[in-house]
């Protein structure tokens, strides 16, 4: 049986990949393709249990800690989940990956992207989507609209350097690896976006 | 403030550790050495919730995710207990560490040596024990009591080969690093064990 494929979609909270993620769902299904969507941080129940340790403030993780769960949360992932899928012919989606590391954890929290590729190379052993969609809004037209009515204060004003330095981190990783990343525009109208999507889900579908 | 000293413990289950560390216990208390006991998997909070996830049979984890567990648990236990410990200038005593990880994911159930040591040197970024006092008991000895009176079953035998594993990897780790490691028989009466540690921990307070 052939091999399934493997895709992700990436970007920051807001670029609208719930919206195009329920495309992407649509697309596969007119074409009759067994499809496996998923996300993380999460994707199987242990992956789920460390989500909520994650999030619990009582027991704070350091961020080296974190960034090992993450990686603990997706080795499940791909052993109980993505593996299996793609070795049965489906199509896998995942709602965020390892960009998501790099681009978080990394640019974003300063956990230099050496000691993250470690991490991937142990828990990955070569495994790489496909095609990762990097749905990328330009960080002009999100300051412009905070900006717009006053001056930021402190809190504001550190989320935009977080913001820009995490969607700094996602455009470096796509520089580094064109061949899998299709970054698109996401502060264009839905019907554009789209279209751009299909074009790249198209291509993957017919490439050998 | 001079560093504290970093004391590990190992072995396997039923080599004596309990009462070894109440020796080790009374041993630093006569000296007025400040001490940290702690333990492994566990130590933090974050850690004994890891502890829990590792023990609960509904999210039992692959082998592979269990090693990143356990290395997340002890990059938390050295950033919250182990290094502010030493930093203070107290003796920490760990029962069990990183040697644990090799001698049972490794040498029991088959994670490759090498994979564990690119974690360790991810959590540990050179950190070691000073002192380890691996407390080895003969198989010959266990396994001469369990087939004294009859033939072992299927789990039995199984629970020997896992067992000889385990203690071969911990003697192996020790072979390779004979300055940190003490390998105690503890086969022998409890006065003899305890007079080795005791010139392992005078000579530990000694050094410079």
């Amino acid at each position: 049986m052939a091999r399934g494929r493997f895709i992700t979609l990436e970007g920051l909270d807001g670029a609208g990949k719930s919206t195009h993620l329920a495309f992407i769902r649509d697309w596969l299904a007119e074409r009759r393709i067994e499809t496996v969507f998923t996300r993380e941080p999460g994707g199987t129940p242990l992956g789920e249990k460390l989500r909520e340790l994650l999030l619990d403030v009582d027991t704070e993780a350091t961020l080296d800690t974190e960034t090992l769960l993450m990686f603990a949360g997706r080795m499940e992932h791909i052993a109980r989940v993505i593996e299996p899928a793609l070795a049965a012919g489906r199509w896998l989606v995942s709602d965020r990956f390892t960009d998501a590391t790099f681009a978080y954890q990394g640019g974003g929290r300063g956990v230099a992207a050496e000691r993250i590729r470690v991490l991937e190379d142990w828990v990955q052993q070569g495994l790489q989507p496909d095609l990762t969609l990097l749905l990328d809004v330009p960080l002009s037209v999100s300051q412009a609209r905070m900006a717009a009515s006053r001056t930021l204060d402190r809190f504001e004003q550190e989320a935009a350097d977080f913001h820009e330095r995490v969607r700094a981190a996602y455009l470096a990783r796509a520089a580094a690896e064109p061949a899998r990343f299709a970054v698109i525009d996401a502060s264009r109208d839905i019907a554009s976006i789209q279209r751009d999507i299909a074009t790249h889900l198209a291509a993957l579908k017919e490439r050998a």
